[in-house]
Formats: C-alpha cells, structure tokens, sequence
C-alpha cells in the first residue's frame, strides 16, 4: 500500500503575495514538517539514482535550502547561483526577464570544472526565466546539466516547455494548473 | 590517526570585498568541495549529538545552504530566517545594527511551536547582530534555543561574546583572529 500523504499536502497557497491576482505556493510549510522536508529532499533525488551527479547547483534562495540537503544527501560539493553582487570573488554573469524589467543571477567563474555533471535545484518552476539563467552559466563553464529538479510546477507559465526546448531533463513533484 | 586536513583548507580569502580593508572569508569553495561540505555539515552536529533538535532554523542567505543539509541530516523541519518582505504569510521582526544603518529580519509567526528546541546555523559569526536578532525571533514564538553552529567565528568582531551573553552555547568549525 503507498504512503498516502504527498508533499502538497504540505505547502500552503498564499492569496495576493507578492502582488494581487498571485496565488503564491509556499513552501516553507512544507520544509518546516520534518516528513515534508525528507520526503521532498529524498523525492527529489529519485529520478536520478543511479546517475553521476558531481555538483548541485542551488538558485538564490530557496534552491539553497534543498541544494544543500541534496548535496549532502550525496556527499557531493553545492555551488550557489546567485544575484548580482552577492558572490565575492570573479563571476560570470546571465540576465534574464522579470514581469517587470530584468535580473541577473552570476556563478563564481572557477566553481564548475569542464565535463563535470551538474543537477540544478530550486523550489518552483514558473516562467523558467532564472532556470534558463543557471543552464547556461552552468554550460558556460564547460559542465554539463543533467537535470532540473523542483518542487512545484506551474506548466501554464511556460517554464517547463521552455526547458524542455532546451533539451533539459525536468522534474518536479507536483503541478498547479493555473496561474 | 587524525585526518590530516580541515575545513579551513577549503576556505578562501578575498581581500576587499565587500568594500576596502575587508578580508572576506568565502566559504564557497568549502560548499563546492565534496569533502569539504560533508565534513562541514557532520563536524557542525558534533556537539549537538544526543541532544534533542526539533527544528533547524537557518538564517539568509548561506545559513540557508547548511540549515537545509542539517535538518534533512537529523530528519527535523527547517525553518528561514529572512530579510524583510520575503516571507510570504503573517511574519514578526527584529531590527539589528548594520556597520551603516538597520536591517530587518523576519520568522513565520507559526513556524515554531511553544518548547520547540532549536539549532540556529549560519556560516559565519562576526558582529552576531543577525544572529541575535534570530534568537530573539525564536525565542518571541515561545522555542528554545539550544544552540549557534558556524563554519566560522571571528571572535575579534565580538559576536560569540555578544551571543554567550545571552547564555547561548555557541560553537564554530574554526577561528580567525584580527579583523
């Protein structure tokens, strides 16, 4: 018989955060949830057993949280994308578009080798604007991505397609149709 | 025999960063070394072995790469501190000194229940404003805390004394003296 609690049951819908019309998906309820967070971290990892994996990269900020469980999980090294600024020695940098204007996220330019493989982590896939960023700051330092693993996926915003486009092989735990 | 190396091997210096006359000790190196992180994470629960940790609360932004690797470690939730406006449900705050100015940090005011024990972790302990004000966050929703790890303690800048004052048990993976 399988378990039958899923990790949606622990993430909370918030109304108008950050601005009105947005049904923001929060997971920190789940996190908070000792069961939550394992099953979430162990899930996540499970498309990929069997794979070499050399380093989880984390999106600022809460890929954070789950790249360092998951690198931890497999005994591997974490390296932080991260927003401009932020990183204190030389980086490499990727801009890409907010609803409103544009970001930039940048990777130590010494923190990936050349061939190595990369699993990139973050909480949720939307528009897949800062996912987008980190491939290609991943494939600029020579590293190979070989999967983008979140917890939600909102497949009407179009990030999923737009990985997928890129070739990227992508997971998420659970799907919100809808904006 | 011991083993012969330690997590300050990993550790990199940047001079002048964020601003002039500051060596900025980079733990990133440290995170993207497989062996590196995973002594990191295990040597930071040594103390806490056998004791009692329901919740692990990690502090924006690198506290949250080790908060998340600790608490799946252990099982237990894990719960962000964060900078203001980041946490999407009902939050309570506390200010604390910048070097030029005040910053907020803030909790889900339901993210920690009444007796709740409480490991805090951050990669870094300098003037410990941020720290103290996460304790203070934790202890304003009724938990205890049990404990401050960090990778690294600058006791020059006076925040272990600042925090053992306030009768916490602090530990850190190393020390480097002078500003």
């Amino acid at each position: 018989m399988p378990n039958s609690f899923s990790v949606k049951d622990y993430i909370r819908t918030i109304v108008d955060f950050p601005h009105e019309g947005i049904l923001f998906r929060d997971v920190t309820t789940l996190f908070a949830d000792p069961r939550g967070f394992r099953m979430a971290i162990d899930q996540m990892l499970h498309p990929y057993a069997g794979q070499q994996i050399d380093r989880v990269v984390g999106l600022e900020a809460r890929g954070f949280i789950l790249g360092g469980a998951i690198a931890h999980q497999l005994s591997k090294g974490f390296v932080p994308v991260r927003k401009k600024g932020k990183l204190p020695a030389a980086t490499i940098a990727e801009e890409y578009q907010l609803e409103y204007g544009e970001a930039v996220v940048e990777i130590h330019d010494d923190a990936l080798s050349a061939g190595e493989k990369v699993l990139i982590v973050d909480d949720l896939l939307a528009t897949g604007g800062t996912a987008e960023a980190g491939i290609k700051l991943v494939e600029r330092l020579g590293a190979e991505v070989v999967g983008c693993a979140f917890i939600v996926d909102l497949p009407d915003l179009g990030g999923r397609k737009k990985l997928e486009d890129l070739g990227m092989d992508v997971h998420a735990l659970c799907t919100y149709e809808g904006l």
